[in-house]
């Protein structure tokens, strides 16, 4: 016997059918002898709905009253959830939010949960054998009392942290892909889904844009160590393997791999822009004159590339920020011109990120540099470099992103 | 300054464009100085598909997952007309009936509000000056902290509920009628609209079928003494009298109507079926043999005539039920013929009630006696006839229907 949290995202219960596919789902672990809670996220198409709303009844509004709105979608899920199981056969009730408690931030729109109430939880696993369907995305602030809402995602968040509060054995993420790739399948045809994943490769991936799991999610797993695995609403019964294991991917802690490879993944991103400074006087204080303004904007600036000055007078200062926040970054360079002293301003949104991550690199040297090698050989330019521990990251132009992709991937091994 | 309830039904929040029109009534009222909690309805539609949901997932729901789904309608209303007030510059919050609380009984799907908790809002209309708008038709059972829901219109019961709480000098009810009329105005084009109608008056008229306002929110204006006032949503400036006073209809205490008529209105209602248990022994016990079984069905009996007997051994007994429990009433009667000892049973489901109602008539006799002479001179036949003190019905035939009414709305001088 097991105690497990599963949680479906909003394609999994997207109508009647699905949600009783979902029961199904949760019938077979109970029959299995487990204790199961369940999160759930809002009908797929939902929340958009209650967001549009929320915008066209005004541009500018109340936070908490937009959390009110959007967090009913996942308590129509749950209730309906709950009775699918009834109607199976199946003893089960829902929990909103601010019945648990889930105790959150007060961050309207992202907040994030402080504390989880599983006491009542394991109280009715025991006495009712009763599986708890609990609303996902959603909280309750801790002094106000009103309805929060995580962000986008949220319901991953959610999830752990009922896992953390229950003490599961495993967080089950139910979605509608079997697990987590090397890279993206549709860019590289011959990605392969991982067995494991280490909680800190999957935090680098999901931070560069992987879509799997909500960042936070994976963040408070790893603080927990509960152990994740990502798997697919929709698999039939020839996917299971001989021993009953289902496709998936398991998150877990690094000593659970026993065959670590040296790179896990290749993620990219393409909502990236590029700006230069160009001819900044070459002293201390310049990048604070730059980088203060766009941080006082909310502009999030993330690789910065320093060039060594050829004059020992004036340099070349590059970084990249959200496409998104391009023309808003050079408004806000444009504006500190006396201040900083630069020349001009270049740039480009058509730039693109590719990032290689795998704990491996940590005892490994010249992981990199075969990457750069590699991307010379085909042409392909590098406008940056930035790394870290595990994973380093290339800025390149945007159109040679899927061959950059490809050529890593079969650089390191991944490939099936 | 006044401390007003605005209640906003269903087709009045039915989308955005609707939801500002709303908001403007409430900004109307804000800027004449008013202390406001409005109260709303789920957008029209939205509980249907909801409930829809809830049969799908099983046609045998536990009514508090059934509430919990159903109640998320008004939940994003609240938070919707917040949103909308705060972006036309009124102070405004959403409130959920678990945050007043609005405390219920445990009667899910149907429940009755025991108490509001009124002082916060009357804090913050002091404080804040900010309008309270509060989730209809939903509440939290005191003991199991469970959503419920109050049943259908149940949100004309929370307006006049929290009307109550907060010791508002009225609630205002918008709704897509422009008032109470004598009589429905698409069967009698020349049903008049009522000025005040007495809250007994008011009660008789919607326990027999007028769908202006829920019984039990007219039963609790009565005891509170709320003052509750029938308005459209959507009257125009043109239709506001000189001394700045809308259309509409105000339900208030018998003392404050000066001119009473003798009759004030004219119900009537299809939905009925007639039974005639033929032959019966006419000695004691014979009505409980009768209705025991047909109250241990749940069948709600209304009419009840028992002829003096001729023969002084057996008599017949007529009653009616709603329409949609005939066929299980006479196979309830049927599987008593044994006990009850009758001869045959007839019955009819092409019937109609219609109903006089009117406070006059306590001091009015022959009332009564008018009307049947005037259904007698139409050659409409009176199948039975019951009275209370303030109204009398009659069944008759139903395709004499629209001609009974409008033969008795001309009768009482209702016509304008």
């Amino acid at each position: 016997m097991a105690r497990l949290v599963m949680k479906f995202g909003g394609t999994s219960v997207a109508d009647i059918d699905r949600i009783r596919n979902v029961a199904h789902h949760v019938k077979r672990e109970v029959d299995a002898g487990h204790e199961v809670a369940v999160v759930v996220s809002a009908m797929s198409g939902k929340t958009n709905e209650l967001v549009g709303w929320c915008k066209a009844a005004a541009p500018l509004h109340d936070a908490r009253e937009y959390d009110a709105v959007v967090a009913s979608g996942e308590q129509v899920t749950s209730g309906l959830l709950a009775i699918t199981l009834e109607g199976i056969g199946v003893n089960a009730r829902s929990w909103q939010g601010w019945q648990l408690p889930i105790l959150t931030s007060n961050a309207h729109g992202s907040a994030r949960i402080l504390d989880v109430n599983g006491t009542e939880l394991i109280k009715r696993f025991k006495e009712r054998k009763e599986v708890a369907v609990v609303s996902g995305f959603q909280g309750i602030h801790k002094d106000t009392g009103r309805i929060t809402t995580l962000g986008r995602g949220g319901s991953d968040t959610s999830a752990v942290a009922v896992a953390a509060a229950i003490h599961a054995d495993r967080c089950d993420i139910y979605t509608d892909v079997d697990g987590v790739y090397t890279t993206d399948p549709r860019v590289v045809p011959r990605a392969r889904r991982l067995d494991k994943i280490a909680f800190e490769e999957m935090l680098e991936l999901a931070s560069l844009g992987a879509k799997v799991l909500q960042v936070r999610s994976v963040e408070l797993g790893m603080v927990h160590k509960v152990r994740i695995f990502v798997r697919s609403s929709f698999d039939k019964p020839e996917d299971i393997d001989p021993h009953g294991n289902p496709p998936g991917t398991l998150i877990c802690d690094e000593e659970d791999i026993v065959e670590q490879q040296v790179v896990t993944g290749i993620a990219f991103s393409k909502d990236e822009a590029q700006i230069s400074v160009r001819h900044v006087p070459d002293k201390p204080g310049v990048a604070a004159a730059i980088f203060g303004p766009l941080a006082d904007a909310s502009i999030n600036v993330d690789m910065i590339v320093q060039n060594v000055s050829a004059d020992n007078a004036t340099t070349d200062l590059t970084f990249t920020v959200p496409a998104a926040d391009y023309q808003r970054s050079v408004g806000v360079l444009n504006k500190a011109k006396g201040t900083i002293g630069f020349d001009h301003l270049d740039g480009s949104t058509d730039v693109a990120k590719v990032s290689v991550i795998g704990i491996g690199m940590r005892s490994h040297a010249g992981v990199a540099a075969q990457a750069f090698a590699a991307l010379a050989k085909r042409n392909i330019n590098i406008r940056a470099i930035t790394t870290s521990e595990i994973k380093f990251s290339v800025l390149i132009d945007a159109e040679y992103t899927e061959l950059a992709v490809r050529t890593l991937h079969s650089l390191y091994g991944l490939d099936k």
